[in-house]
């Protein structure tokens, strides 16, 4: 298994910790987890790529099979494997994706004792940044994509689920075309929060139909590359999806967020 | 131990899994880790405070010795708790912190193939916002403590230590004083992974007193709780330190981030 000190040669940007986690050591089997991430990454192994077998990795890396596991249980939490059970079982490949990110930031936001409404508030910052980014860098293609999400909506009005999941498409596309992965990735993990925490609410046909006129007003500014105009339509989406949520589910928004099952 | 559960009663804003997460029961020790958690906010345990033993979570909860241990390591990897060794060791209460998100954020940058340029690119779309939220919510106190930060940092600067200290407080104060948790996380978040890449490196003199110059036009805009003046001035700095950063260390900025030792 490569480890990352064999790359040495690359000019690569290397992480150090910050004084908040200098305080402790990297534990062995938090290095070994480190170790196998930069492999997975070093390699381009695919999700569903099996890796070698425990014996197989506690014989070329050296370590004990208490410490492997370790380190392959944080890797599966981080959602960078999956480890199938089994005779012919063993970690899989696997890319870890904002929601992994979610479940560590819904956390972090449970105990911080914030609520729905700071989740608002974040999106209204993030996401007029994302469309003015992506006014600026869209391709035609992109334009299209989104054209098509908001006929989809604006075609089955009567489908909830329809309505749903063009929504999200609709803002995971802006968060892919802004092309700031970090940006990104925070919108992707709001979404997950927020969305999570309305699952058992049903939007109102009138409701759909608005958000997919707000939707139509976005795509036409990113279709003229109007960076003004895209910041705008995507402020006065989220702005106004606030003041409804609100004004209809005000303790859902004003409660802290939980953790729950 | 108080299930979740239990506080049935209460208008607690309950997050359900979202597609992408529905794909996959939670595992047993998951539902346990969560538990653990509620029961901490729940009863507002502090830092420090120690969980009942092994033996006495295995009775009360009615599971199993190795899904408690994995419910708990779980909890120590998401930065709930640490896990104390010895014969009066166990379970300690800790609070997650935003550089336990930058973990796990960190690791899907690197998957994401994405650089420091990116990060840059993020603080630059949230902190002029935390300014502005900062701007319309300031205390006297807070003003006071701003100030305090750039006169000890325009005070020494000869001292490396005692900048680099400066820079994190002044910018953690204003996420602090922003009030919005999520962003305040995000921002950390970033500040950790930036600062972390760009740990070997040393400001000059030249940097340190612009740097504190920067800082002086923020408190400036904010003591005068001027929203357009003290996002200007986050932007200009913000803005100002990308393009010093590019200039000086290029590849450091444009290489992708790696998630190392």
């Amino acid at each position: 298994m490569t480890t990352s000190q064999e790359n040495g040669s690359r000019e690569v940007l290397r992480l150090r910790p910050t004084a908040d986690l200098r305080r402790r050591q990297p534990k062995t089997s938090e290095r070994i987890a480190r170790d196998i991430a930069s492999h997975i990454v070093d390699n381009k192994l695919a999700p569903g790529t099996m890796l070698p077998t425990e014996r197989e990795m506690i014989e070329s890396m050296g370590v004990g099979r208490t410490t492997l596991r370790e380190a392959l249980r944080l890797l599966e939490t981080r959602g960078v494997l999956t480890i199938k059970s089994g005779p012919r079982g063993g970690p899989v490949v696997r890319r870890p994706r904002p929601s992994d990110l979610s479940e560590a930031l819904t956390l972090i936001l449970e105990f911080e004792q914030s609520s729905l409404g700071d989740v608002f508030e974040a999106r209204v910052a993030l996401e007029p940044k994302l469309a003015r980014l992506a006014a600026a860098r869209i391709s035609d293609d992109a334009v299209d994509q989104l054209q098509a999400s908001v006929d989809a909506m604006m075609g089955d009005l009567v489908n909830h689920d329809v309505f749903l999941e063009e929504n999200q498409r609709f803002h995971s596309l802006i968060a892919e075309v802004s092309g700031n992965v970090v940006l990104g990735v925070f919108t992707e993990t709001l979404k997950t929060v927020a969305d999570g925490a309305l699952a058992g609410v049903r939007y109102t046909p009138n409701r759909r139909r608005a958000v997919a006129a707000a939707h139509q007003a976005i795509v036409d500014a990113l279709r003229t590359r109007d960076v003004e105009a895209a910041d705008a339509a995507m402020t006065r989406h989220l702005d106004e999806a606030g003041r409804y949520w609100t004004r209809k589910y005000g303790e859902l928004v004003s409660d802290p967020v939980r953790w729950t099952h």
